[in-house]
């Protein structure tokens, strides 16, 4: 009755259920399933999961599932195994087609469209009837699951254009394809970056896109549900990028993995804290004379340290979604330093207020306000041109905005502070 | 001539170009193409810079274009238009059916269910055949530019299952649909979160969800697209959230808009700052006599901060993908402070040394390290409990997290380190 009940669920749900079970129970469980339904959970898991899960299983047993994975997902599966169980399982393979389009798809890096691209679509000839078209669609209905549109190619593979289903189902049986087809196809070729995939399938509302190589042949198809994960994938791992942590960390991953994600940064940081340490150390002297000084050193490092992350936070946004490309660099600093004067003008006046009512000397309260101001600035043109500086040297600009924007703030910040209270203060 | 090569752009091309433009140009750009073009560049402008720009137009002008919306984008227009201009489009739409779309819609919040659907879809009553089924999408074709599937309904109206427009396709022309279609329809209701109906698309690679009223009855249907742009919003305004930005700004925004969405946490974190001024001056006879200690305040602040915000953005990602739900809070803070011995253990370790190479006192060398590993204990646990708790009590746990968490942990951090120092250094 466990069997019963299970298959009336979705495999993604499974797939959760699974999580939670021991190896062993795990794959008695799926044993007892279908295989469709097998092979549906098995492509639906976690990378991480599913390559330690699948040490329970031999290659023939992992061949008979990827046998009824689409050839993307199997394709996954196999890049995550070690080469003698790929080899293996490709050639126990029983549908043969499965296996020339796994080994077509192999040699791609998984993050360009060649990798996120499955070999299941269904082609016509520019030259068929709508009848011939249904008939191939008919042919290929098992294997390729979600059809979208039926894509028109020449007698060499090119690809012509596209032929909607709704087209399809309203037309005439032998009304020719030639009359009926989308010239106005959008496509892409094997080696775009995944993320320009995403842009272009986002931007024109596309729900698979076809893949072609250099001469315009018809490779394969991405769909929609691919593209989003992609897009998921990207947003996690740039926000992780800009809390400091290198790789695609999850809560669940060893301890081990989670210190090498983290220690990196931390020690950025330590580094930055160590200088800065150094650097005070200078001022001894002065603060010996002004002890009171110590106690703004909080003040000057987190103000830089915020304003430097918003202002890095904002123009990431809009390199991401490509809003300012008509801006110069020069127009995005006039208008982060017009915020900045604002805030900074606030927060200096409140700080000088706050000064003067604890009874600080007015030279110590105009030096805190004065550094106050500066960091705002100096943190707003960081924040501002560290991101565009990585992004043009094409270093992807979340990865290193945050813990660096604020470990340099912190410096500079600490610098302004002490060199004009030395100044100013007549020490 | 200009017309001519515009018309072979796509509308989300003809967006972008007009943004660079003045109102006045732009307007005249619409006019020269076709209606059916315009309205589908208006259908795709950023909702700000559409409201900036339909100001320019009156109230009939506006109903000519959004007489040839989808109805989920007519309302998203109408939504940021005064009332009156809203009311006086709705009076003057041509289409009936459009209007009575539109006020279907209207009173649904845009972030749920009811505010992402569309109310063009093609349904067959479950008596039909498929021939009959065959003329219904026909008869819609037109206003339904992408079908996916037809949907299933009874007599009353109430959802009974799907069919797939391939399987349509495929079938006989008198084969009833009753034999054909699928009953495991995924579905939901007006009312259920945005994120939600995000989430169980993603999960089961849905391109549309049919949308039902608490009676079962189908009100309309959700496409990917739209979904993907509220994935895609999600994410872009949790990490402003993060960067404690509050509100969804742009770079392009007025300085006005920009600085009313970074002032609230950036005088939070003045406010903390001045606390740790006032806790830092009651301990200004130990500076006087270890001026030193000073020079270690950064390192402290810079390492809480860091911390606090890896450990926040991992728990932070693990509450969005659900991947946590069965680890308890007490796991979670076991392995953070694993992490946490170890990278502390280094950090401390590292400045112990630099410490005594520089030639301070042991026993300052001391207070630092240990002020340093309580501080990355307390982050840590900072960093998992803070999110974990606004998520319980109901606000979204990127809002806070950030700022707060960096203001806190300076704060924690500097009384540890100072009362350390005072009590361990016989001050
Ligand atoms: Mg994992
Ligand atoms: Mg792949
Ligand atoms: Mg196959
Ligand atoms: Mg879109
Ligand atoms: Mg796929
Ligand atoms: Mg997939
Ligand atoms: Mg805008
Ligand atoms: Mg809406
Ligand atoms: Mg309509
Ligand atoms: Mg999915
Ligand atoms: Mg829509
Ligand atoms: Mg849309
Ligand atoms: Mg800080």
């Amino acid at each position: 009755e466990i069997r019963a009940e299970m298959e009336n669920l979705y495999a993604a749900d499974i797939t959760s259920l699974l999580y939670e079970l021991e190896t062993e129970s795990a794959k008695f469980l799926i044993s007892q399933l279908n295989i469709e339904t097998g092979a549906a959970i098995l492509a639906d898991m976690d990378p991480s999961e599913r390559r330690d899960f699948l040490k329970a299983f031999t290659s023939e047993e992992i061949s008979r599932f990827v046998n009824l994975f689409d050839s993307d997902d199997a394709v996954d599966l196999l890049n995550e195994q070690p080469i003698r169980v790929r080899e293996e399982v490709i050639a126990l393979l029983e549908d043969r087609e499965q296996a020339r389009f796994i080994l077509d798809l192999l040699h791609y890096d998984e993050d360009v469209a060649g990798g996120l691209m499955q070999k299941e679509l269904v082609k016509a000839n520019v030259n068929w009837n709508v009848n011939q078209c249904i008939e191939e669609l008919r042919q290929q209905a098992e294997d390729v699951e979600k059809v979208y549109a039926v894509y028109v190619v020449d007698d060499f593979g090119k690809l012509h254009g596209i032929l909607s289903l709704k087209k399809i189902v309203l037309a005439h049986k032998n009304t020719k394809i030639e009359s009926l087809y989308d010239k106005d196809v959008i496509f892409v070729e094997t080696y775009r970056p995944a993320e320009e995939v995403a842009e272009l399938m986002q931007r024109y509302d596309l729900d698979a896109i076809p893949v072609v190589n250099v001469q315009g042949k018809l490779l394969g198809r991405i769909t929609i549900d691919d593209v989003i994960d992609v897009i998921t994938d990207q947003a996690s791992s740039d926000t992780l990028a800009m809390a400091g942590i290198t790789g695609d960390v999850e809560e669940d991953d060893t301890i081990w993995q989670q210190t090498k994600a983290r220690l990196p940064w931390l020690l950025v940081g330590m580094m930055g804290g160590i200088l800065a340490a150094k650097f005070i150390s200078f001022f001894e002297g002065d603060l010996k004379i002004i002890p009171a000084m110590a106690a703004f050193i909080p003040i000057i490092g987190s103000t830089g340290g915020n304003v430097g992350i918003q202002t890095s936070s904002i123009i990431l946004q809009s390199l991401a979604d490509k809003t300012g490309l008509d801006t110069t660099v020069g127009q995005r600093l006039i208008r982060m330093f017009a915020v900045a004067f604002i805030n900074g003008l606030i927060i200096s006046t409140v700080v000088f207020g706050f000064n003067l009512l604890i009874g600080n000397e007015v030279s110590l309260a105009l030096v805190v306000s004065a550094a106050l101001m500066s960091v705002v600035f100096l943190a707003s043109f960081m924040g501002t041109m560290t991101p565009i500086f990585l992004e043009k040297i094409g270093i992807n600009p979340a990865v290193a905005s945050g813990p660096f924007i604020t470990t340099a703030n912190d410096l500079i910040g600490y610098g302004v502070y002490f060199g004009l209270a030395h100044l100013l203060l007549n020490l």
